[in-house]
Order: structure tokens, then sequence, then C-alpha cells
């Protein structure tokens, strides 16, 4: 073919970008994160290309880590979000998945008594990890906290 | 057939059981919950059939509701956890899938990078579920709390 | 079994009632919605149990068809939302997954060139169906409105 | 092996090249939509793929975009449309499948009610998205028109 | 429960009457298609419920096989079309589903050439079959005639 | 590898040169059809791989086309028929589906009513599409002949 | 509902009173095909309702089972073959699956050798299961004829 | 990346390297399978990387096709058997899943009334494909033998 | 319908009517199993309905269990074996099937490293289950052991 | 696209590497696990990726096999474990998904009998494989042993 296609920079280059400059300075994603002053769920989600970073973000990102100037425009971009399996098969995930499972229609219950019918944004929300240590084995603890958003009628 | 198969009380029908006492009395799951001194999460779970009583709670439970005796030897037994839908279409379960989908591998790198290879176990688990008071809409915030299970070589 | 499982009303059966009430009184959706002052497209999908109804438009709605006092209840709850097949067959709805299919990276790109990265929601959302007359052949008129709800970092 | 397989133009080449050019010249759609007097739905529709181009606005984009005229011919053919999830997971989209799923029956059974059996076209159907301003959050607006298309007997 | 859900006569129903009373009054469908002046697949997948009567059709029917007059308005209702299997397994069907596979891309291809971008509507549509003789084995002969839709821009 | 391993000429490349021939030609399905005495159906089916050619229509297209000789031991081969979405997206292949899904069991009863137990042949079949003029937009005529398979006992 | 549905005797109850019959008689499937002189594979495979009996041999099964003479229309009628699983679970079926996995290629590529494009047809088809004696485990002996059937062009 | 990953030859390279010798060979499965005192069956299937060869095998087939002795441990190789669809579209290729379908739960049977509960192995497992003349058509046959395995109990 | 339809015995009945009886005795699956000097495993999945019994072990059953007669038949019979979910939800078995996925390719390894091409008969086969004491918390040890059967070459 | 990408070493990378190392020096599993002083089972899982390496079995493993240095870290990296089929079609591999699928509901229910509600760890879990002689023929031997973890409620 005479006309060359040009190749655009994908969130999946600048992932791959990310991750070989992080393996270089040796930084965990909880010390990035400090440095651009955001959660380190956040700061993982945007570099691998499930979020978008605002502008700001993504310059201190780029200087934190010695990124080209060329993936900042690809940070600030709204994603397409695709995950491949429909039952995810890597066991750490699974369990989250096992999870939604078991205890979907709970927690639907639940927040259906307290708020009434509606949900929990996914999307005008938040969530942290941290180790909670205990003397029978230390625990992982996930919050998670998303605005109610009720159905309305019309 | 000249057999008469007898129909074993399941898990199904306990929960039946259980939504309609719980109508009648009036009573919300935490009301429920705080009368077995467990949390609301765990009651409703094992109450539809997700999780298994100790004889005592199921006791405990029978009375609170009025339940017929027969039922608890149905709430102790090990349940079998099915759900239907690889995908989930209820949205309020649906948007917990989607957090599953979005956010899984960025739990996954947090996780690993503080505790190393392992998951945390949907097993030796816990949850909570509570409203936050928000000027700009209230949220829902859900706590998860499982023990970290490490990988081991052989 | 001993037991008599009791058997609650479901948003399924309270569906079967509505229909049978709507036949013998001859009422359209349009004549329904009207008496109990909400939109036809709302007032249907509560009535077959995708939606839930306030109390007061569930009582009104209950004079309106000579429904049973029972079934009050039964619209008010939250609704557990299940579609059955990934892809519809009925070929008036699979028109409509099309289009999801064909246009549905259009209308994300719009919305995320417009408002930035977000969503339109499904849930505050209202929608409404008209008859456009046209000489070459009356159109359908589908109009959807959803709260934008704009991704947060944190 | 000896033979040459020629290589031809496909639709998503150029797409590439037009999303290229885009960002280059840093218009919008809209933009773009108003230079060859189209609708921003359909002109974005057809610049990924999934609607074909009359010559005359294919020649127009391709002026207003500077591509070379290669790509003309490829936007004027017949598109091939694939979307490969089942269901879709991106959230945004994801949002428009979950309506067809709640509200497909409303929608079939009011289409019905004003027009009799048939449906909505796909085909011969256009489409707007507007922001609408309100003081609790703007809000997506998309307005579908498709021509009714009754079923016949024969 | 004590409010008795109204079992209301569905497509089903009436498909399970129509084989009974065409069982008994020996009559093919060719003839009972005539009788009621249309041709014999549409009468066929009107009886089984995957296509709406006119009154006036469905009240013939009903006096040709002896039906009660309940029937009438659930032929006439449009029907929700469902078919379970993605890939049908029964030989028979199979062999048309093959057939979509296999020569659906010339179709399309063939169609594009002489109409432009489009599709033969299976809405505005007819069907016949019939036998044709064949000294090495009759051989049957499927005729399908769809109006072509354009697909319009905007 | 040290080894080099051959890259055999494939179907699929085989249909890129013919298409990349036929563009450059600018003849139409039929024109080639017509070239090589065979029905347009047919040779654009043989052309993009899903059935085989007879060494002399081989030669024949080849030379209407001016494709190296290689290509027509590829088209004699018998072809592996491959089609990769269980249910097509494409809107007009989509269309076939649904005849299939929605007057599949028709056709089925009709051919049992005629002939007995038995398919329709989709191997010993034949195909034509033509376009019928009518004063309320041009049809699409698909005719399908395949011969009548009886089962047989033993 | 007022209208009683007629509930007409499936092939699948045919089974159920066969297989009962059978039982009570102490015949084998062997025995039962020897008396309607038919092969074994055949007869289960009618009988279960998998393939369609003429009327003689209905009656023949009919008389040697003692059966009701209702059950001979219905062992006449054409099936409708429906198969639950994509993959068989039941080992024995499975293995015959795997076998189709793994030597289906070649299977394919020898019918071409010796025959030219087309296959082997499941229609016009005969199948035999026999014991073969064997010193170090007796075996399991298919042997399956089926006409082939060659593509044919036009 | 700086090290160099070696590219392993594959079964699939080998299947490659296997058909371009055939084609210049001009030999067919059978001339080759006699040539290694095999059947053409196992050969073809041991070629496509579907069984394994002995080395004296893999090194009779290399002297007969005059292939590099680099392939003969690929051959000899442990092969993991994968089919990529679970319902294979091809139609020579599904004749063979149809007759699974219909003709599984006969099979079934028959073994089990003649063996026991058991299975006919695909892994102790021989077959053949011969051309039976017939003067209404040739056919093909199909003869698979294998050991039978009875359940055992503990 | 005016024949009746026997109901046949199901390997489902029967394993409800043993769960009935085993509840009332207060045996455990290791004490049944002691009583008819079988193993837990194989009397399990026996009772269940997935694997056969002799009829000196289905008397044995009977009588220790206090069973009516009519169930020895059934106990006896072959069965089909089905499982309803892909992917299976319940956590317990869900860990079994990870294993199959994480570790699967490795057994092949070994299994080929070991013994050559062939695989682990799931047939000649058979499992315990057994508690290891261990002070960090008891283990569940699961022995399996199945015959090797190699590929044949012919 | 003018940034380079920087291609990481992945798992996948470094099996290639193992692979061909490990059939340059000939040795089997069993050496190299030997050398290493781990088992076999974990050594080839590890290998090919679905399990971390400490970073002193790694260097062990580099100094056997004379891998290069930059292997080290992506052995010791926390692999993330994606197995492609649902069903898997190995026969091999597929023996052990029917096990999983025959006897789970036994494992499951001998488990709960013994240890009460909870599951076998796949995570805190160790697996070996042996050949056991025996004169009907070899039989392999898998035993598997994984922590018991019980629910805990709260």
């Amino acid at each position: 073919m005479t006309i060359e296609v040009p190749q655009l920079l994908t969130k999946d280059d600048v992932a791959q970008i990310i991750l070989a400059a992080k393996k270089e300075t040796g930084m965990s994603w909880e010390d990035i994160a400090d440095k651009i002053s955001m959660s380190p769920v956040w700061t993982h989600s945007a570099c691998v290309g499930m979020n978008a970073m605002t502008e700001e973000k993504a310059k201190a990102l780029a200087q934190v880590l010695g990124l080209p100037s060329e993936v900042i425009d690809v940070l600030v971009d709204s994603p397409t979000k695709v995950w491949e399996q429909t039952v995810p098969t890597d066991p750490c995930i699974y369990r989250l998945y096992e999870i939604v499972g078991v205890y979907g229609p709970t927690i639907k219950a639940l927040i259906h008594e307290e708020f009434g019918d509606g949900i929990m944004s996914a999307i005008d929300f938040d969530m942290s990890i941290t180790r909670v240590a205990n003397p029978k084995g230390d625990r992982v603890k996930v919050e998670m906290s998303g605005k109610f958003l009720g159905y309305n009628s019309w």
C-alpha cells in the first residue's frame, strides 16, 4: 500500500513506556502516587490506561518518570475500557469477582434498605487499598466509596 | 411412580420463609442482625443461602423471626453457591462487576507490591456497608477485609 | 415437606395482574400514565417490574386499574433487573442493540468531546417515545436524557 | 511466498489516518461536521468506518483534513459492521446497553400500541447528541428518529 | 399467596390449541392458508406465534379450525420473537444457518454492488417455499423478497 | 529459528489479490461472473474462499483479471469454511440470521409436510440475487434451491 | 384461564412410555430392533425422538412393546432435533466430540483427496456399533456410512 | 529488548513445512502413509500436529518428503491439542458434530447395554476412511475402533 | 392428554431419597461407605448419580439406609453425567477448576516426560480425600490415581 | 510514531528462553527441579509463567540453564494467570476438568462433612505427580494438599 498509515501512540503503548520507566527508577506505585499527590489506586489505574489524567497530573507524571512529552496527550485522552475475559482467570482478580457473585445481592439489599432504589456509582467513585497488621496473618483492606444515585421517575 | 420422593427443605425455601417473616415483622436487616449480634452483610448473605450459620445463630434467628424449627438445620448446612449470569444484569450489581473489570489489575498490582505474590482471601473475609453523609449527595461506603494468602513453593 | 413455604407475590405476578386488568379496562399505556400523572415509558417499565413506584403512585395505579391492595408493596419494592438474552432476538429490541453496537463509539466520542471523560447516567435518566408524522412514512422518535457523570480522581 | 499479496487500504487504516489528521488540525468532530455540512454523529460514525460516505462528502472531508486522495474510495465503500464484544465493557457504552435491557420491552410495547406490529428502523435512521444545561448538573440528550416499518403479511 | 394471579392466554398456548385442531381436522398448512387466503409460510409463522394476524384473518382462522373466540385477541397481539439457541441444532434449520455463514458476505457484496449501502428488510418481507420436480431428486425452492433499505446520512 | 518455514499462499491471500485486481479493472461481480460463464453468487463466494473452483474456471478467472498463475491451485483447493461470529453483527447479514430465527421452524414444517422428514441440502445447492423494481421502493429477491434429502432408516 | 390448552403428546412423552415398557418387558435394544427388523442404532434413535419412524415400523413397535395406539402418530412425526450442551459433558459422549475435534480436519482432508470438495452426508447416513473381542480388552467398533455430496457450482 | 527470545520450531511450523513439501512432491496422503507403513488417518493427524510420531516414523517421513532434520524432534513431541471453535463451522466437520449430537445418546445406550457402564476410549483408538462404490452415489465409510474402558469402583 | 406418561424414577429422585434417609439416620458419608465396604468418594458420587453401583452394592446401600427396593435398579443404571456450568461458581469447586487452569499444562508436561504421549484415565480412576493435621491449620489431601493410557498409532 | 515503545521481557518470552535452554541441555524437569532443590510440579509451573520464583531460586535456575541475567527479575514478578479456553480441549488436561465436573460435588461434600463449611486453598497448596507401577498398566498418581480455609462470620 502506498499510503503510510500513521501509528497513533495508544494507551497500551504508554503503559509499556511507564512500566519500563518505573522499573528503571525503582519507584513503587505509592512513591509515584505521592510524587504527583494522588492515590496509588487511581495512579496505577490511569497509568495502565483505565482512567484519564488531567493535563497537570500527566505533566507531573512525565516529569517524575522522565517520560517523553508525547505521552501527555495520551494520558489525558478519555480511555475506552476493555476487559477481555467475562470471568477473570487470574486468582487474585477472580476472588473479587467471586465476592460480587456471593455478596452482590446482599450489597444490593442493604443499599436499598438504607437509601431506597438506586445504585452506588462506579463513576463518582474512589477506592483505597491498605495493609492491616494482624497476628493471625496480615489482611488486605479494600475501601470503596461511591455516590448513591437514586432512580428518578418522570 | 409409586415411590414418593421426599422434598427436602432447601436454602431457597428457607430464604422465602425468612423474607415472608421479615415482611410481617417489619424489621430491617440491620434490626435482625442486631438481634442476633452479627453484621447486616453476613446476616443477609446467610439468610438468602450464600453462607452457613452456626447452630446458635440459626436458633437465634428462628426465635427473632418466629421461624419453624425445621429451618435451623438448613441454615447450618454448607451452601452450594450458584450465580446464574456470568455478567450480572441488575444495574446495582453490575456496577460492582464493572469495578472488578476496571480496577482489578490495579488492586492486584498494589497487593503484589505491598505483600508479594498472593491474593486477598474471599473466604477468611468480612465486609460492611455504611452510609456516609455528603453535602453533594450521600455516598455508599463498602469496606472489605480479607486475609492475605501468599503462594507457597515446594 | 411438612413446612409450607410461603409464596411471596413477585414483580412478575404483579405484571400479570396489571396486564389482565389493563386488557379488561381497555386502557392504553398512555391512558394509564395520564391517570397517574407519569410518562408512558416509566409507567410501563414500572408495571412490568423494571422500576420501582413510590407508594403514592402505586396506590394511584391500584385505584385506576382496580388492583388488590397487596400489589402496592410489590410495586414499591426495588426491582432486581434481569434480562435473559445477551443478544436480544426480538427484531424490535434487536434494532436498539444494533444502534448501540454501530453508534456506541460515536456517542462516546461526542460525549467526551463535549463534557470530558465520563458517562451519561442510566439511573438519573428519563426517556420518551413519540410518533412523528412524515409523508414518506411516519417515524418513531426516541428521546433520552441522562445526567452527565464525570470520573473523579483522588 | 513469491507472490506479493497486495495490502488493500481498509476502513481501519483510514480511521487511523483521519484521527491523526484531526489531532494535527485540532478540530473537533463538530468543526469537521460543520465543514462538510453533516451532523457530528454521522460524521464520526463514517470516519471510524461504521457508515459509508457519498463521494462528494468523502472529497469534502479529504480537503478539510488534508487527506491523501486514496482514502476517498475507501470512505465510499459499504462497510462491514463488526463489534467484538457481545456485552460492551466500556462504562460509557455499557450504560446504553443497559438502557436497551431495561427499557427495550417498554419501547417495544409503546411502539406497538401507537403503530401496530413493527419496528423502528435502524437503517432509515438519524441521531443527535446535545448538551442540556441543568443547575443540578448538565445532562446528555440523545435523540433518535427511525422510520416505522410495519410487518407485512402475504 | 391469597391473590390469584390471572394466567393470560399466551401465543404458545394458542399454538398448542391450533396444532391440536389442525391434527383433528387433518388439514395441511396449505389447506389452512388457502381457506384464509394467505400464504402457507405466513400462516404457519403467525399460528406458531412469530407474526401477528389482522383481526379479520384471526377470525377466519378461528372459524376454519373451530377455535374458541378467546384466541382471536392473542393472534392479533404483536409477538415478542424469541429463539433459544444461538446456533440452531435441528439439522433442517442448521442448513439455513450454514447458508447465512457461507453465503452471507456474498449476498451482502452483491446487494451493495446493485443497490449501494443498505440491507434487505426482514420486516417488509415475504417468502415462499415450493417443490421443484427434478429427475435427480426433487428440490426445495425458497424465494425471499425484501424491500431494499438504504442507509441515510444526516 | 534456522529453518525457514514456507508461507503457503492461502485462500485469504488470493481473495486480497482478486479484490485488488477487481478494483483496478473496475469490473463488477456480475461482469466477472459473465466472463467465466458462472453466476455472480457462486463467483463471489469462490473468490473470497468459501467455495472451490474447477481448474478450468480458475484459469479463466486468472486470465480475466490478470492474476499470477500461482493462484490457480489455491482456487481449486477445497476450502475450510470458517465464520467467526456465532451471531453476525453486520446489519445486512444479521437480517438473514433473523429470518432463519423467525422463519426457520416454518420452513422446516412446510418441507416436512411436502416431502416428509429430511432437509434442504446446503451442498447440492444454488442461489441467485436479483433486483425487482417496485414503485414503493425496489426489492431484493433471493432465490435458493437445494436438493431434498430424506432421512433413511436402516 | 377459561380455555383449556390441549397437551399434545410429545416425542419426549413417547420416549418415556417406551422406556417404561422396555423395562417391563426386559428386552434389550437389540431384541426390539430384531423384532421390527431394523438396526439397534436407528431403533434407539427413533425411540428417543431423534428420528422419525414409518407408520409400519411405528405400528410394529407398538405391538412389540404393547404401546397405546396414540403413540404411533408421534413416532411418525418429523422430529425437531435439539441438544442442549454445546460441549457434551457425559464422558461417553464427550469422547466422540473429542474425536471430531482431533480427527475432524483429517477426515476432511482425506475425503477431499478421495472425492474432491464435498461432505459425508449426515442425512443419507447409517451407523452400527459392535463389540470386537480382543485379548487386551474388548473394543467398541463404530462404523458410519454416509453418501458423499459434492458441492455444485452454478 | 536486548535479549533475543529464541523462536522454537512449533508443530504448526512443521505442518506448514510438510504441506509445502507434499505439494512439491505431488504425493497424496495415502502415498505418504504407504511409504512410512502407517494409515492415512494417523499420518495426516500426526503431520498437522494432532498426534506424536515415534522417532523411527518421523525419520521415515523426513526422508520421504525431504524434510530438514530439525523437524524430527518436533514430530516426536507430545502435542497440545487445541481446537478453536466449540461448534465447528466447516460444513464437512460440522456434519460429524451433528452426528455426535443426534446419535451420541444412542451410541452411549448401546455401549452400556453391551458392555456395562464405561466408554469407548479416544486414546487407545484407531480409525479408517474408505470409499464405498454405490450406484446411487459413492459413500464415505468411517470406521472407528476404541478400547472399552469400564468405570471402576473403589 | 388421555395417555398417562409413566414417570420413571430418576437418578435425581434417588439422590433425594438417599439424602433424606441419610439425614434421618444421622450417618456420615464415611459411615455409609464403611457399611457397604467402599470408599467415601465413590459412595457419594454414586449416591448423587454420577457413577453406577453394582447390584450387590446397591442392595447393601438400600439395606443400610432402609431404602425402598425400587431404587436399586436406578442405582445400577449407567448414569448420564451432566454439569451445568462451564465454569463452576461454588467457591469450593471453583478452586479445583482453578488448579486445572493453573497446573494443567504442568501435569501434562510431567506425564509426557515420564510416560510419553498419553493421558491419565478419568475412567480407570480412583480418588481419596483425607484430613492432614498441621499446626498452621489442617490441610485437605486429595489423592488421585488413574491408569496411564498411551496414544496408539496405526 | 516517533517514540519507541520499550518491549518489556514477558513471562512468555522467558518461558521460550527456558524451553530452548532445556532442549539444549537435555535435562528433564525432574533434573532441573533437583538442581534447584524444588519439586518438578512447582518448577515447571514457575518456568512457564504460572508461579513466581524467589530471587534465590531464579538465580539458581539461571545458573543451571545458563540463562541471561535479565530473566531473573521476570521470574520473580507476580504472574497474571490467564487460561484461554473455558473448557480445555487438550485430552490430557480435559480429563482433569472432567474429574472436577464429575467429582467436584463429592469433594465438596466430604470436605464439608470433615471440616465444616469452607474450601481447600488453591494458594496455600502443593502438588506432586508420580508413576505407580502396576501389572495391569502403570498409573499416574496426583497428590494435592491445600490448607483448609473455613468461612468466617462477623
